[in-house]
Order: C-alpha cells, then structure tokens, then sequence
C-alpha cells in the first residue's frame, strides 16, 4: 500500500442500508467497490508553483486578458469502506484538500482535460489516458465572478465577466485499478458524512458533493 | 397581486449573464420567466395539525409503524426578478420556511403525490392537476435515520430502517399561470444568493439547492 491514508470514522461497523425499494424511476444507481479492491503506489513528484496569494491572483489576471474563463474541472471518486461511500482527495503539503482535476488548456473538451488530469495525478502514465476512465455527467458548476472573490454555485446578476468556473464530475470506478500518486500528495478516502459536516476543513465545494451526489441509489458491490 | 412577497435584494440593478457558451453537452438548461409572468392570489387558509414536537415525533413513530418510511416530495420553483433566478418558498405562520409539496400517501407515486401537493398549495382548483405541473428530475434525497435525528444527504451506514426521505423535484414553470395560496400561507421568491448564504434562515435543504441547481444553465427568458 501506497499513499492511500483513510480519515478517521468512529461508528463505522454497521450493516449495509442500501437496496431500499423505490418506486422513482429518476433515482439512479451508483455501484461503489470497496476500497481492498483498488492498488495505491506512488510516483515521482509534481511540481507546484510556490507562489504568494498576491501572486496567484497576478497570474490568473495575465491568464485571463489573454485566454478568457478559466475552467476547472474536478472529479467525484467514491470507493466502499465500514459500509459507507467514501470521496477521494488529494490532499497538498499536509495542508489543505482538493478533488483530483485541475485547469483545462485552452480550447480542450472538459472530457478530455478531466482524464488528463487524472492521468496525471492518479495514473501510473499519462500516455493512453483515454479509455483509462469513466467521466459521467456534470454535477454542479461552481463560479467565481471576480477574481479576489470566493466561489458560489451561480452567477450573481452582476457577474458579467466571470472569472473562473469549476465543474464537477462523477467518475465511475472499475472493480478493480491501480492508483499511482505523485509522492508529494496524499489521497485520501474521506467518509460522506463527515465530508459533509466538515465545512470548514474542506470549504464549501468539496462539503456540498454529499448533497450533489444525494439524487443516486449508491450500491455497495460486494467482491 | 395576492399573496407574493418578496425578500430584500439589495445589488438587483445588473445586466443578465446568461448566454455563456460551453463545449459541454452536459450542461443543460432551465429557462425561466420574470415573477410579472405570473398572477398571485388567496385562497382559503389550509388547517395545520398544531402539536409540539413531542406530539410530532409521536405521530411519526405510530405512521411508522403503520406504514413504514414516511416519503417527502418538495419543489425546486424558480422565477426571474432582477436578471436574477429567485427560488418559490412557502412560508408558515410568519415563521419557518418549506419549500411546496409535502407527505405521500401510501402506495403513491413520487409525481402523482408533488402534483397533489402542489395543487393543494398553489392552485385555485385540486382537481384535474394532472396536467399542471411539469414535474422533472429528483434533484436529490435527504434522509431520516432516526425519528430524533436531523437529515442528511446520505444513508449513514447504521441505518438500517430510515424513518424519512424528502426528495427535491426540478418543476418547470409554464410561461404564465396563476399560483392561488392558502391565506395562512405565504408565498416568497428568494434570491438564489440568498437562499445559499442563509443556511440558519432555511436550514440545510433549502439553502442547499443552488448547488442542486449549479449544472443547470439558468437561461432567462425576456418576455
């Protein structure tokens, strides 16, 4: 085992819930494996522009006069543990906590650059990404209408000229993967619930993927 | 103009944001209709069960017992005031605030049961309601576990027989129509930034519904 570290889940020993009968036919089914079913290795590390706040919001100005909207993209990754979903994160020089995915090139599908940047972060290689992974459907938009101002689920009526968009997707795992993480990150597998009642640790988009994801019928997959 | 109040918005001078392009095929759109589209008006009040929350807790467990999970459908309504989209709440007594719909009857569906509700809470008439009401996609599930316990946007694993689910539903609002409310009732449009910046106003559910709303492009329609 790698650089999987698993956050702490005090009451984590009950029986499965799921399988609850419904008669919705928009209630959609999401399989999660358990986290045993999965390798974690590591890589060489990546390097991170070490820059001051000032800094980045220099960069993201330049940036913008000469590319237009930022757009992130971000994976939802769920994987079985103690009978609960668990999220992936990457969590950066011990510090703060991010969703793997990144920034898009200019003029890349946010297919094409979400599966990139997993490749990056979580995969062995990054040539033949392609088919490495399943990119679902968009769960939510985040936005930043200026760039010192935080990120909210909408436009407000004065936005214009937004900043900066991040996307989330759910990403259906396989039964079965190899996860390779460069060596100066951590990913870590976080329970639902306490991502959810953990605002200020992992700030408001990653707190909202419970509710995001809440729409669909999570099976756990026993192997 | 009945029974339609609205809530203070304080920079609602702006020009529309709408109209982003985007090369992703997911993002879909929700086209909405300025708030004078529609005419308000008052009906007779409905008669509430005015109980304590013992009482209320009570009344749960012996339903429970009867006839199991105790199933919730509301409505995610929005309009346009503004340039921007302002979500339909109900609020009672001059004090709490629901969004529309309310408690299935057993054996019935999750469409049939919100298209009831809504008729009960919006329109002038509860017959033929059928056709009323474009009911679209559940948004997503807040559970129950425990008739004590607050909801959550996911099954804990130890929840073996939740006791409720509330399940948010995306309506779609015609170009124009009548919304006729109990006179102990009243109806508000909220701005979205509002709503999401005022979790102790509206609780969890509702002030998580502009990230439920985030991968929709709120197209607003000028009329």
């Amino acid at each position: 085992m790698g650089d999987l570290h698993m956050e702490a889940d005090a009451e984590a020993e009950a029986e499965s819930v799921n399988g609850h009968s419904s008669s919705d036919d928009d209630r959609k089914r999401l399989d999660i494996y358990p986290l045993s079913c999965y390798y974690f290795g590591s890589k060489e590390a990546i390097v991170f522009k070490d820059e001051t706040l000032y800094d980045r919001i220099n960069r993201m100005k330049s940036k913008y006069a000469a590319y237009g909207l930022r757009t992130c993209v971000e994976a939802v990754i769920l994987v079985e543990l103690f009978k609960h979903p668990h999220l992936l994160l990457l969590q950066v020089r011990n510090s703060f906590f991010k969703l793997p995915g990144g920034r898009l090139r200019p003029g890349e599908s946010d297919i094409d650059g979400l599966k990139r940047k997993l490749s990056r972060k979580l995969s062995a290689t990054e040539d033949g990404y392609e088919s490495e992974w399943e990119v679902g459907k968009c769960l939510g938009m985040w936005w930043r209408h200026d760039f010192e101002t935080l990120m909210y689920p909408y436009l407000p009526p004065n936005a214009k000229k937004p900043k900066e968009c991040t996307k989330l997707f759910l990403v259906r795992l396989p039964e079965s993967r190899k996860f390779i993480v460069p060596k100066n990150m951590k990913l870590l597998a976080v329970p639902l619930r306490q991502v959810h009642e953990s605002h200020k640790t992992y700030g408001p988009i990653i707190s909202g993927v419970p509710q995001l994801l809440s729409k669909f019928s999570i099976n756990i997959v026993d192997i």
